[in-house]
């Protein structure tokens, strides 16, 4: 089924494989008016870019994206807003190992037993490449959340064991750190954990945190569409993630009521919450709190180490994968969450508009 | 926005409030010619169904479900299958308490912050009592599925620190325990754990597993509409549930790759997986293994300890709870995350069938 | 597929068949804070009921309908409203004879080949007692849109030979003559046409008109989902509908576009159009002026003359229909029509909320 | 709100404005295997492209497809198919005068009024130009069906007051003729009549039908979903058409029952129609005989002669058009109409394929 489109009002189609001519995306129902040009794009593009560190693959593309829609004297029409990015580092080699085998851990087995076959070069539509076009779509929403005073910010939270100390947090360390981890210290030591892991020929995995602070209360669909919900898909529609948690997410498992409960009370005149277990999600509607989320990614499945696996014509083999990889995939998928949640905030956020009557009556004038 | 539709070709929508007259569901998209009948889906909403327990509310329900359209002389027809369950037992007290107040864990809040008002009797919509159309639409998809050779079986993994010994795995004890954990060992630990919480006024977590066996390969639609994205926003949109896990989830941030991936080989001349660390979906497409996922419940928000909240004026007031509530939400929810996750694979199934030109072919016999 | 469901923001969900125990919809992103009670309703499907008149079917329906959810303390809650109607007037009689053929002009030939079998009591799903349920939604949309500043009026425009004549257009008349034509003596000349062909056994096919006023312009979203366009799916939803004109419709084929431009003009320091060719949609999108619809309904199938047809075993054969037809379907469908067009323009209004940045930034009150 | 998407398992998006550096279309939900060589689509284009004949535009677009994703080794992958189309003509002029006025017939004030600006140049998203992405999208489509022995064929019925004789239909002569008439005498006649109006600087209308071949019975989803409903929607969706008829359509209005009755009997085994009044489709589902529908399209609103109309500070004003520009739509529009045609139907013959409870044992290969 068609499964590369999200989102109802803000909606977002993207489209190419990693070794296909192109990537992009289609931004249907972008807010007419919006101030947008390529820099505003590019600057997202660039964090998720690959080659710009040790730890990352050595695969450099440009990622420069094009607007070929949608944006008329530097402002958004209200047209789909359509984004290219070329592929232009594809290196033309033999992929006949990979064409006719199963690397563990990747989607190569499914999409042979969905799709009949596939196109098998560098992953195809399930590399991570494909997120380029989420990105894209992503710096447009962000971009307008900034506008209504909402920031959506992402960082990677842990590489293995190594987790980022709260009491460091330091938010511009986020994009100058080759973790994207928001505390220099941490990241010096999963820099040594990755290094460790790359001679031994493995790969890590790690957590990514997105906060999103500004929301206004009252965003998100129950019972199906609730905001939470609606973020989770999100999140695991990412490739390599493989849980979620909301707020305090698996630790409420173990925990008492009286723990678990965030009290109200007022605070400058305004009902606020003493703590902020829920991750600023209450009954799947945004309450005004900072929203946290949290997503696991599983460590890359591509490794260097010899693996054993089956190729397509049923026969047990070794492979030892080549190529480029990222040891880790969380430092540039930290930006896809980031785009990934403000693209459902801001779709979530339009729809609200319309859920009461005296909201209609004010926008079309005619109040009783 | 409306948020009460789930699904595209198996469509379910959901309506109804705690002490309204009733509750219910439409069922769209049912493929004609199943069996069905009242009893099939009386014995799911039976398991949901409160006043069962001594651990669960006293609120005693019938929860009678009445087929009013889509099934004639015993078969579906493929028109929208209409359910409804007559609400009986609400107690007509005084709701002044609520009405005014903002309960810490409920929606309460943001309900009133998003609608202007709201039904305040029993937690109107956001109670669970909403997931009584779920369960009954649930147990459509599970009769379904069960004749494609697909079994759901969710259970309770563990209520606060008291886990399920996999050791000890008994499936027939899930409908006999009153933890509707499938080791009667861990549920007598876990019944004690309750009871000395509710001593104290207090509530507690836990968390649900649901297994799938019998999933062919290849199903969902990557990128939005990936098999486990899906599961995560289904598993979420229940209430309580803040986080979601696949396979095996949150510990894969920490391992290496050479750990987390799961080798191919062949068996009896088929491809199988050595292990199911990925919980049976790779690239979000269903890989053969069997689907794993777990659900983190949050415990029960209403406690009958005092607690520190707000009114509606705006005072910082102190709330005693009273009326019906399970200590714990994790047994009489297990049944839910089965019936969503069955309404979930059952759509993408559905979806499935299109997906390659020879089924298209094959099904409107016009093969070259 | 799942093809009940109608609308994104306002949306529509309906159920049941003629013979079920009952009919229904669920209602679902009603804009909380609409006062709302059943009169409300009632009185919309008072319009569309049966046994009112000579030429109109003898079934007599009661067509009450109940508020199940979605409605506290007289307003709407923003949940989903469902409403429900209970068949009361079958009569159980032997369907032997339609069970085993198939009537010409009648659905029952295609939904046997789509779904195997079908319900054949009454026509089943493909009867016209299925838009009550469309009825009970559309009274909804038609309340909230008066609210609005929009009037929403369907009525006979002809009945075979006979049409409305614009000179004596009376508006009261739609609900006070036996065709639902605005125009006496029209309508008795068509009521006298309608008993010759009962006379003769025969039956008749007419035009339906929709007029809304008051409508904003901007309403309705290219390229797909223009506003004329889904109006026409609306239209051509409703049995028995075969074609569907805006504005002037099929005239436009045949002029020039000197003829068929309006020119443009100031009136009142406002842009408004000299003439209304157009029919009120520019591009697919409200131009300010009335929008004027037309629905071609054919005579209704039902004909107690004997025919030529088949039976499900594959032999020819001769029927006479017995039972309660309509000799037209035209007066009972305007309701529908008029229904149904509130629907669609409530949901694009909704819609039309959020494409704008300066109303998002109004809306969330930040603006720069 | 997004309107650019349609469909929901064969999805297209389409984008791109008249004077944009390119346009497009992203098709999700191919099914993968599918042989697909850019000239499968750009033989459409061609049919669609302007500067072919002394009545049509002079702007000469090369319109040259690129596909960018989707396809491997020359079939179809399952993922989304992006489709890219440089615009190359646009004359770099000055628009200040269409920028600053409204003209009659055109979508110019009520972007306006929706966005509060708009693309001015050519049209922008309202251009005739953007149905080049619904072509190259329905290339695919009409191939897929073709496949499955159905075809999709539309023509120019009339023109003016020229109607096609049927006795006269000639198939090939619609690639062939000037005006895409299946008749070249009437050809002949209807460039005459178009001649003579672009002397008098004026623009004629006309119609369009499409008939479809080869489908199926039991395609279509009652009741919002029905093929006719939809087809409806596809067809009024493109610019310029204002009535949509299925079958004998308006002509129904004025018959009686049993003139307008197709009687069922046996032809060769097999149930047929003895008529067609009813286009193929019966409640909505295709009924095994072949589709038929018209579109009536308004004349070019562009003209050459002086016109009074409003410019964007509300003075009234005359202006007279200048650019490049069809006198008649229709026979550019005819390739539009098939492929929307086709679209429509590929998308209802997928989700048919998941209605039936066998349908899905078969393909699951679980049979009881």
């Amino acid at each position: 089924m068609a499964g590369s489109t999200f989102g109802n009002l803000f909606r977002v189609t993207t489209w190419g494989e990693s070794h296909g001519p192109a990537l992009g995306v289609v931004v249907d129902g972008c807010p007419a008016g919006l101030m947008l040009k390529e820099e505003d794009i590019q600057d997202y593009l660039d964090r998720r870019k690959p080659g710009q560190s040790p730890i990352a693959t050595a695969r450099s593309e440009a990622d420069r994206v094009e607007i070929l829609s949608g944006v008329f004297e530097g402002r958004a029409t209200g047209s789909p807003i359509s984004l290219l990015i070329r592929n232009t580092s594809q290196i033309s080699r033999d992929y006949g190992d990979i064409a006719s085998c199963y690397r563990p851990g990747h989607a190569d087995y499914t999409f042979d037993r969905k799709y009949g076959f596939r196109d098998y070069r560098g992953g195809g539509r399930s590399s991570g490449r494909e997120t380029a076009g989420r990105v894209a779509a992503g710096a447009i929403a962000c971009k307008i959340l900034r506008q209504l005073g909402i920031e959506v910010c992402a960082y990677t939270l842990s590489i293995g064991p190594v987790t980022v100390d709260p009491g460091r947090f330091d938010a511009r360390a986020v994009r100058e750190t080759r973790t994207a981890m928001p505390d220099r210290e941490a990241d010096e030591r999963a820099v040594a954990y990755m290094e460790d892991a790359i001679k031994r020929l493995d790969s890590v995995g790690g957590v990514m945190e997105c906060r999103v602070s500004g929301v206004p209360a009252g965003i998100g669909d129950p019972v199906f569409c609730k905001l939470d919900a609606l973020l989770a898909q999100a999140a695991l529609s990412i490739g390599a993630v493989k849980a979620v948690e909301i707020g305090d997410g698996t630790a409420v498992s173990s925990r008492y009521g009286s723990e678990n409960n965030d009290a109200f009370r007022i605070q400058d005149g305004h009902v606020v919450k003493a703590t902020n277990h829920a991750g600023g999600i209450l009954g799947g509607i945004s309450d005004g709190s900072d929203i946290l989320l949290r997503a696991h990614v599983k460590p890359t499945p591509s490794i260097y180490a010899p693996q054993q696996t089956v190729d397509a014509s049923g026969h047990e083999i070794e492979i030892r994968i080549k190529g480029r990889h990222d040891p880790v995939i969380v430092p540039r998928a930290v930006v896809v969450l980031e785009c990934m949640t403000a693209i459902t905030l801001l779709d979530a956020m339009m729809a609200n508009m319309c859920c009461r009557m005296d909201s209609l009556e004010r926008f079309y004038k005619k109040r009783d």
